[in-house]
């Protein structure tokens, strides 16, 4: 994992802290930014508060090559995000014009579902204010575009408009060796291999062997995920723990991933 | 908010981390904290690597009321939460001769489900291993208890597992007002309703109004959150916003805590 490009990633979100909306952009970033090798190492969940969105930012973008930020973006009151950014890297917050002009097009030729024109308003004009000199990400979904401020990329909250939006994030990171990993599930208890499954784990340290047991009687067992970056150890290490697997009985179940 | 109890969750776990794994415990925990007034200030996500254990839960521990973390306490060799807390807490990493007792008296007493006993073994007896001093947690799905730490609970990654202790947790915390919320929905456009909101969320400075849009053409539309720990003004809030999202031709649903 030598030269491993890395990330965090920011939830900016008070329903998400409040237990009101379920997360599920956290897994699905994870996993695209897995698939090109960036290796994702830390994420925080902060409320929608300007000095806690600073201090954030501050506090992570010096530590990984790049920092996703969800949330906050939009034509609303509770939407600062782009505000605190810009005070974050001590830039003036202004009038993006490659913005604007996005912002104007899109609301003055859609003719919305309802059949009305839905006007350009002050609020909507709000969504075109970014820190000074940043590089825009497109909108596939509802086109008010996000940005880029140096190794930061401020993209939306909603998990469609994200995931959009992430499509042309991705394209712009250094990437690394893909990670890779395969699962092996069975009714053995955790417990039963542990001692087994470390003497596998030292025999590959190039890759890490997970154990998750689940426990919901009858259904108890546990699964094994091999993860790395080496396909020919990942098989290796898969078969040997089949093979443990079933040396105590176990009825193994594989989902492969090479 | 004066006064309110804090909380910061530490989730521990590379599957969350790689995507592999849907997280749902911090909307769990973040739901039961909200009700009996315990505010969730912070989440973070960080790999099972003993130095980011020790620096996370030092970083902020001293920041919050209390600290929840999830994941890492088996009987594996991925399972290094245990010790990194007593290492973070300048504690010996000792093996506690309650929680031994009680997994003495699982895995001695107990006939599996398919019919043949399961062995105390060494790996098993690991998850007697503490830090010196802690309160046990108990553990109704599984057994093997977890454990407070001054002001921090170190619980189990596995949701049932993770979900059964939380009822043991929750009665030793300090509680305050609790939050409630309504939620408005309707098919109006945030940035049509954008500037309206901010006035009534001027006039309620007591809630935090959140908006919250969709876009999944043809259901688009915003959702609005009052929440707050004022039952009157919360209903009155939202009383203003279902007018105010009529008043815009918009037809509202609402969903009601109160």
């Amino acid at each position: 994992m030598t030269n491993q490009p890395t990330a965090a990633i920011i939830i900016i979100g008070n329903e998400i802290l409040s237990g009101r909306t379920q997360d599920t952009n956290i897994a699905y970033i994870g996993k695209k930014l897995a698939a090109i090798g960036v290796d994702l190492l830390e994420v925080r969940v902060i409320p929608d508060e300007e000095d806690r969105i600073i201090n954030t930012v501050n506090d992570v973008r010096c530590s990984y090559t790049y920092v996703l930020t969800t949330g906050g973006i939009g034509a609303t009151h509770d939407d600062i995000t782009a505000a605190s950014i810009a005070k974050a890297f001590d830039r003036p917050f202004v009038e993006n014009q490659e913005a604007l002009k996005i912002l104007e097009e899109h609301y003055n030729d859609t003719l919305w579902h309802h059949g009305s024109q839905v006007s350009f308003n002050e609020s909507r004009r709000r969504m075109a204010m970014m820190p000074k000199g940043v590089t825009l990400i497109e909108n596939p979904v509802s086109k008010a575009p996000a940005f880029q401020i140096e190794n930061v990329f401020v993209l939306a909250g909603m998990p469609s408009v994200m995931q959009g939006m992430l499509e042309y994030v991705l394209p712009r990171l250094e990437t690394g060796k893909p990670f890779y990993y395969n699962t092996v599930t069975s009714n053995v208890l955790e417990g039963t291999i542990a001692e087994k499954l470390t003497e596998i784990q030292n025999q590959y340290p190039e890759v890490s062997i997970g154990s998750y047991p689940f426990y919901k009687v009858p259904d108890i067992g546990t699964s094994l995920v091999i993860r790395g970056q080496d396909k020919d150890i990942i098989i290796q290490a898969t078969e040997d723990i089949i093979a443990m697997v079933k040396s105590f009985g176990g009825i193994p179940t594989i989902e492969r991933q090479i």
